[in-house]
């Protein structure tokens, strides 16, 4: 260390500082230090870097829930990651509840985590607890769900274009008043796959682009009536999208129940990666998300950060395409 | 300390070493003891009894997926009991591998959490690594998947009961060749359900008990070309009993592939909670497991344990019971 500050003419605290990424020293500080080090082959003591922050040979996962098949597939892909490395996998459920997550996150800042892998909860509307794990030199990748405007390295998927394709779709099959479901308003997936369900009319002229989005609350009996609201109302939609697996799957019990028919009556495209899609009656058109490589790929980020004890790396951002995959919900009259 | 064992005519170090439940007391005499101490209103002193066993305030799931549905309906069972008591829930996939199962056992042995709940693995054939836990103090408790033979409490349903029924259903509706298919051998639930079943058809005089169980491995792809197998066959079966969910999903995409007509030509029965049964074409007859209260009452069974700090109470074994929900999968022709 006395190398290095000698070398740049700084003090050897000011190079332990940056070493250990404290936010008393400026980020291009921070970089010419670390420019230096690794030029002159400088490592960290190993002893004195574990005692700061000891190993615990275990990633966290925080996710919103384990009923929707993207997540269980997702976690597939985190375990299959982790197990190559001897590293534990714990999965931590938020239940949609933004005070979970927050408690949850803290506890992984005690020792518990190496780092945390997190998929925010529909409720999420600030990024301080997830700033504060980067802070404390816990590396954090978003998977799916991020939380926008932090500089926090996320694998998502082409939210935006798939919104875009999958109204598409349905103005192709003839309908004339396609809607969108959304879970939440403050969840970005959501509503990056709205914004591209909304431009998509506006681009073809078609349906109503001012009144195509509409939010279903999480709970699962206030979500039920807004949707049989929604079915029943004077200008019902003819098509709908649905932002997540849930809704696709209530949207087909409740057209069962109120005797619609599907596709005659309503067309329907799920954001969904469920294995049944085939077997479902209708079977049922999905615009399928590659959950496991999302989870894999923010695995390999995630180790890649452990490992080389950064969290100053360069945000990264990995887009994976979702497809379209069309089956008897949507087809045509 | 000292009163108590004037009062009892035993060394103080007897008291201690009973009430930290060490295996060098006997159970008569811890109990002599702990009746005392209660009646005393002895209490352990905080901070030496903190330092033997900190309480993390956490309590770990191991189970070996969470694509079953099942699963998912039971953490959410036993995270409503653990919110109440202001613990995190750490949930533990084993992949259905024995050797990710005792690892993960030892690490929930480090302080990690304060109680265990466990479904065990299809490979899982000794109770040593959850005994060894038991010894240590850490309480376990099984939720439906349970390892026979060893003195742990557990919350199950009515296994062998539901087997007995799904083949008795199949029969009723004019099947002469029914076939339970099971997952593992050495998975009690598999094991109890099969009995069940077999026994049906021994008692009904009807099919061929012998050959009335086909095991499929747990490999999705093994499983699928032996299902195929099984379909294709000389003496193929008219009705199947799906042993867990999985299974019941891969036959019907099986019998879309093959095209073989459900119920026309084979008749299926599900050990499922799937909530798309319904919307499944066509609709899935089910055997439905109380999932959500086993974890519920698995949970308030561990935290039962954990609070009294005891490893020896009675074993406890509660069993709910399953409902058959009949649907167009087994229907009559």
């Amino acid at each position: 260390m006395k190398e290095l500050a000698k070398e740049l003419k700084v003090s050897v605290s000011t190079i332990s500082k940056a070493l250990h990424d404290s936010h008393e020293i400026s980020d291009r500080t921070k970089k010419k230090i670390l420019d230096a080090a690794l030029r002159l082959n400088y490592t960290l003591n190993p002893y004195a870097s574990s005692l700061r922050k000891k190993r615990s040979g275990t990633i966290a996962v925080i996710l919103p829930e384990v009923a929707d098949n993207f997540f269980s597939l997702a976690i597939n892909g985190i375990q299959s990651v982790a197990e190559k490395k001897g590293y534990h996998v714990l999965i931590y459920l938020s239940h949609e509840k933004v005070i979970n997550e927050k408690s949850m996150v803290a506890e992984c800042n005690t020792g518990r985590a190496d780092g945390i892998l997190i998929s925010v909860t529909s409720e999420t509307s600030d990024g301080e607890h997830i700033m504060k794990l980067q802070h404390d030199n816990i590396p954090v990748v978003f998977f799916d769900r991020e939380f926008e405007g932090i500089p926090v390295s996320r694998v998502v998927t082409n939210d935006f274009e798939s919104g875009y394709l999958s109204a598409i779709h349905l103005i192709d099959k003839g309908c004339k008043n396609p809607v969108f479901l959304s879970i939440s308003s403050s969840l970005s997936i959501c509503n990056k796959r709205a914004a591209g369900f909304k431009t998509a009319l506006i681009d073809k002229k078609k349906g109503h682009p001012a009144k195509a989005i509409v939010e279903c609350k999480s709970g699962n009996s206030e979500m039920n009536s807004q949707i049989k609201k929604l079915l029943s109302r004077k200008n019902k939609p003819d098509g709908i999208v649905a932002s997540v697996e849930r809704l696709g799957m209530s949207l087909y019990l409740i057209a069962q129940e109120m005797k619609i028919s599907i596709p005659g009556d309503l067309k329907i495209v799920a954001f969904s990666t469920v294995e049944t899609a085939p077997i479902l009656n209708p079977s049922l058109t999905t615009i399928v998300q590659p959950a496991f490589d999302i989870g894999k790929t923010a695995a390999e980020i995630l180790f890649k950060k452990i490992e080389k004890r950064e969290k100053i790396l360069t945000e990264e951002i990995v887009i994976l395409p979702s497809t379209l995959i069309e089956r008897r919900s949507s087809q045509k009259k």
